[in-house]
């Protein structure tokens, strides 16, 4: 396929007025954008426009591809099995990713994850694993290849060959206002995805006041433009939309995470974090061709967490990758924060929790100095959220709302009036939203 | 006044979501596009969510007040007299700038002229001035006001130090797709205007395929913009809407339109740009004091037409640009083309002249030499079109269709086949439009 050659302004003024690009153009653009010949006040005025316009379906998958061609694609041929991932749009306490990679590889399917780092308030995988000592997520592509080989599943941080051009890309919309734009977003993620030589694809789509995309009908747009992308690519992707109200689970940070993954692997997970990550493993299974449909699927997982196959999984991989396996038998290995504070309800807390707002907690973890403003930010490992309180559970004065985990008295008092506004009671038990609303397949 | 500090994203996303800008907004924009504070890759963006979403009028009135403050607002209180200018957004034939300043000069307002170069279809003045002998256009601001004080007109470019924000801003619009914005012609245009250090404007505003502006009803909205504008800056403003199908005059190019131009100054102008002369002349003779209505400016154009006192301050500004004046009564001394080329009707030139395209005349000058297609490029001033046929004259096979002015015959071949494109003939005469459609004011 060669890219023939355009004026920029051709391209901005076409899309401009409201016209669909033809594949070479979006080819021109996307290499152009990485190698200069597409220049950055020229990319950013075209993704202003886009932003306004929108694209055709097929301009999307166009642009995954050319994005996805920008870099390295990585072949994983040789290793035998089906590649099957995951990828969630990110939420506050979603930790699923820990859980869902060792239990798929349990049940049969190999799981090559390449995972980003959190920015703003959600967490992200990268930074949980790191809080298991020794624990590298940078490999290079052999390395990678040969633990997900051995092991079944690896996970891994994007190498710097995969897909330049979205980083060129996310960058400049990050300064120029077109971050919250559905074909781009697509783009974005699925061009990742296809380059790590999958076979097949999981999506968790969240919305709600803790994800990036507030509006369901939003989610639903961005899964059915992921969907079709991997359709047009020939790789099967299946979509879940999951509320993100609430924080999933009981946990947010780091090192209260990677504890509460391991619990769920021992069989002691909390129940909406469990619903999801079956959900979401569940078709991973059956994309890969390791269960009939999500009854076989759901016994196959069931058992590998009772019979404690998962949780070697786990034990495997954060060995394979440096990591420190003893933590999963012995917490106290783990980035410890100084002090543990409670939080208790006061005299108005009496009845049910009606809301956990999953941005506040989002924003506690932030003020604990867990999360990162900036890309640049170092994460404080040992900070974070456990014990939460859940939406819908009966509440008196002087009951546990969570444990804060504290490095800094100052912060600490931050993220308690945080979390304290987070919370919210009623008399009369909260209607219960389902948590995982459709799937797009 | 001062500029508070902001993110530029947030002013982009702002604009993006259809909101307005604020006066500190719009001033951080226009100094941070001279500074670099406001990175280009942020600036074209931001183009491009106000090419989408528009300007309210406070907001163009503010953006053209920060654009004229990024550089040297000229003063010009120590002239004594109106200071009226008059501005054409351009067109094929357009000379009206080379009778209309000495006329008004004469009339007694004083006209501080800067003009731009021209590009593309359309001719600069800077450019047909410079056909005269040693006729200088880029003078000192000193000696423009000298000039201005003594002679009454003095027409030069625009000096670097005059909105530098204006530069940048249309360098980046013209390869981002951003040019055909209704509130960034506006205040590109009107804040070098209003630098000049002008007492009031007439403006010109063409519309149809010889101009700019295709639509009237785009030609509508700049005119109304731009006497907003002035109303806020507090400088009358009137704007005429005028027709450009055909080429303004019989002639087009350099030489030709400064001949063309010393003929009207002597009484011998063509009846339609006679009339866009007198009827903006007129209005800046009424801002300017120095007619009470259209009717005794009219008779005191008429007048100094008729007893040689416009044809003398041409004669005056000529000699004290540097120009000369001889040329005046001897237009052999102006560069003349090797060759002259009469373009005649065919046997099917019967009937009447129903369309002489401006926009393919201006083409046809392109082809023979007399244009730029990029800013570096050099002008022929020799060459050109003369004699040329208006709509709605009679024609017979074999009439003179126009005068072709020619310095290389491979050239002059391609004219004429773009000459011939543009001229088409009818049974009967055709329906005529009024030159002058409307005064906004």
């Amino acid at each position: 396929m060669s890219a023939a050659s355009y004026f920029p302004q051709d391209i901005i003024i076409k899309k401009r007025d409201g016209g669909a690009l033809t594949r070479d153009e979006i080819q021109f653009f996307a290499r152009g954008v990485a190698s200069g010949q597409f220049a950055d006040y020229q990319a950013t005025a075209l993704l202003m426009a886009i932003f306004w316009r929108g694209m055709t379906p097929q301009e999307v998958a166009w642009l995954t591809d050319a994005m996805m061609r920008s870099g390295e694609v990585i072949d994983l041929n040789d290793v035998p099995g089906a590649k099957v991932d995951k990828h969630s749009t990110g939420g506050v306490g979603d930790k699923v990713s820990l859980i869902l990679a060792p239990l798929a590889a349990a049940c049969g399917v190999k799981v090559p994850m390449m995972s980003g780092r959190g920015l703003g308030h959600t967490g992200g995988t990268l930074d949980k694993l790191e809080s298991i000592p020794g624990f590298r997520v940078m490999l290079s592509v052999t390395e990678f290849r040969d633990i997900l080989r051995k092991v079944g599943a690896a996970m891994i941080g994007q190498t710097p060959q995969v897909v330049p051009a979205d980083r060129k890309l996310y960058a400049l919309r990050d300064v120029t206002g077109t971050v919250e734009c559905i074909p781009l977003i697509c783009a974005s993620i699925m061009s990742k995805k296809l380059a790590e030589g999958i076979d097949s694809l999981v999506l968790d789509v969240k919305f709600g006041q803790g994800a990036f995309m507030k509006r369901k009908e939003d989610a639903l747009a961005l899964a059915r433009a992921m969907v079709e992308v991997g359709r047009a690519a020939g790789k099967p992707v299946r979509a879940l939309l999951t509320a993100m109200d609430q924080p999933l689970g009981r946990c947010a940070g780091h090192t209260t995470e990677v504890i509460e993954s391991i619990e769920c692997l021992k069989g002691r997970g909390p129940r909406d974090l469990m619903e999801v990550t079956y959900a979401l493993t569940g078709h991973m299974l059956i994309l890969g061709g390791a269960a009939r449909d999500e009854a076989d699927a759901r016994a196959k997982m069931e058992a590998a967490i009772a019979d404690g196959r998962a949780l070697t999984k786990f034990r495997e991989m954060c060995a394979a990758q440096g990591g420190d396996a003893r933590v999963i038998d012995d917490y106290s290995l783990l980035p410890t924060a100084q002090k543990r504070l409670e939080i208790r309800a006061g005299a108005d807390g009496a009845g049910f929790v009606s809301a956990v707002d999953a941005l506040k907690c989002g924003h506690a973890i932030m003020a604990l100095g867990g999360g990162r403003a900036a890309v640049t930010d170092k994460v404080d490992h040992a900070v974070g959220i456990s014990d939460l309180i859940k939406i819908g559970e009966p509440v008196k004065p002087g009951a546990l709302l969570c444990t804060l985990h504290v490095n800094d008295d100052t912060k600490g008092a931050k993220a308690e009036a945080l979390v304290r506004e987070a919370i919210a009671f009623s008399a009369q038990p909260p209607k219960s939203t389902p948590l995982i609303q459709d799937l797009i397949q």
